[in-house]
């Protein structure tokens, strides 16, 4: 159907959010509006600059017959920093202290705004790494395990703690937790991963980071290729940490539970994005 | 920053598809590209006619001094149609049968594309109810209520088989499973649902309906209203079924394990949005 040029900005924005890291070929959009590509092509060049200017992300435009256009989700720096500032903001909040000096994380968890504004900083922080899928481990880790996927446009796989019959046969690890000292297994489809894929890791919280080390044994299994690794939450207090190369939004650096006081900074992200 | 009608189009694009469900003033929009209100009133009504055009959704607007402008994501019924009618032909597929009759259905709910269109379809199934919470049970339901509670714009509770100490006081309920008759357990952290609230159930596979009802019960005790029952899933098989009112998007007939037989057919989805 043919539409005019404001209409094309509104219907092409839109299909370029929901399609991410997809190259479109600019014929795609010729067809679809009945115009000529000359016209897609300045159509392109303003979303181009808006997108750049309102910090929304990336529009690389490959020439060539196997050229298109694609949209590449970026967070600017400035936009990062408030965000990371209002997590520890909340992070620190006492009323999040439990028993035992654990924080209560899951209203921020369950708020969908704040797990997408994850998805896209950790989507920005990978955008030049090649990713087949994203991984995580059950619960917590999967709404940002989804968030960064949906961004980056792959799938998710989420290793389990029990084997299901409904997931068909798996393969299973067991591994020692850093932090407890306990032995724990981790199970995962054997259809659910293809071998030698490129993975990025997900989590929501890193300790001693056992649990990760556990991921990273049973990706092997899988000829899997770790190509980075995200925790949201990296705690400071592990005596000895099994996990090297990470990135991680927030740092919880103490928790007195007596005095009531959490101390939460910036994670190690702008190290890692410069 | 003053910006030109056709970069203003783009950004009131992307500020709206990710600020669904949320009335956004126009004096927001004039100030944040120094404006008259009128431009915005004139860009509004062309992206409003290109959302409706396109199958992107409803722009409502909201005249007087609290009024403003409200982005309603709705999927069109022919693009539902075709949706379900793909996932009907996916769950058709006989590689998907695993012993004892159950399917595979991990990859789906893997892919992100497909996960957002179901968020989508359930966002715009109850689109007219007020909810304040999309409610499901680990591990398999996460990501559909992530994805309907992103395009609702309401926070995710997930309700868990086991406590964890991370989740600080927690309430417990024992429930009989509608198939298996084994009795289960289902917990809900105190603090992750407020008294009152209005939650919409979101699954992924319903058979008798004693895990949905479960969940009726265990949201009794938090006085939640429930507004609406969403399974991508229902299957016929059941002999009794425990929960009347709910929406599937797809219809499991039979399994024949025997001749790797699966008759999928579509949910009663289109009785409900009619």
């Amino acid at each position: 159907m043919k539409l005019r040029r404001s209409s094309r900005l509104v219907d092409m924005t839109h299909y370029l959010l929901y399609h991410p890291h997809q190259l479109v070929p600019l014929t795609f959009f010729a067809e679809r509006y009945g115009s000529a590509k000359s016209s897609i092509s300045e159509d392109l060049a303003i979303i181009k600059q808006t997108f750049e200017q309102q910090g929304i992300g990336l529009l690389r435009t490959l020439p060539g017959a196997a050229g298109g256009v694609q949209y590449v989700p970026k967070m600017s720096e400035a936009e990062a920093k408030q965000f990371i500032q209002q997590l520890c903001t909340r992070l620190a909040d006492p009323d999040r202290l439990l028993p035992g000096g654990y924080l209560y994380m899951t209203d921020l968890l369950g708020d969908t705004r704040i797990v997408n504004q994850i998805g896209r900083l950790y989507a920005s922080a990978f955008a030049h790494e090649q990713i087949d899928f994203v991984v995580t481990v059950a619960t917590k880790g999967i709404p940002l395990a989804y968030a960064v996927a949906s961004f980056l446009n792959v799938p998710v796989v989420i290793i389990r703690r029990d084997s299901k019959v409904t997931e068909g046969s798996m393969v299973s690890i067991n591994y020692v937790s850093g932090s407890s000292k306990r032995i724990q297994t981790m199970v995962l489809s054997k259809r659910s991963l293809k071998e030698g894929a490129n993975v990025l890791i997900v989590d929501d919280f890193m300790k001693a980071g056992g649990t990760i080390n556990g991921m990273i044994s049973l990706l092997a299994e899988f000829r899997a290729n770790v190509v980075g690794i995200g925790v949201l939450v990296e705690s400071e207090e592990a005596e000895e940490r099994l996990v090297d190369e990470y990135v991680s939004l927030v740092k919880l650096t103490s928790v007195n539970v007596k005095e009531k006081q959490i101390t939460v900074e910036e994670g190690n992200y702008f190290h890692f994005v410069k």
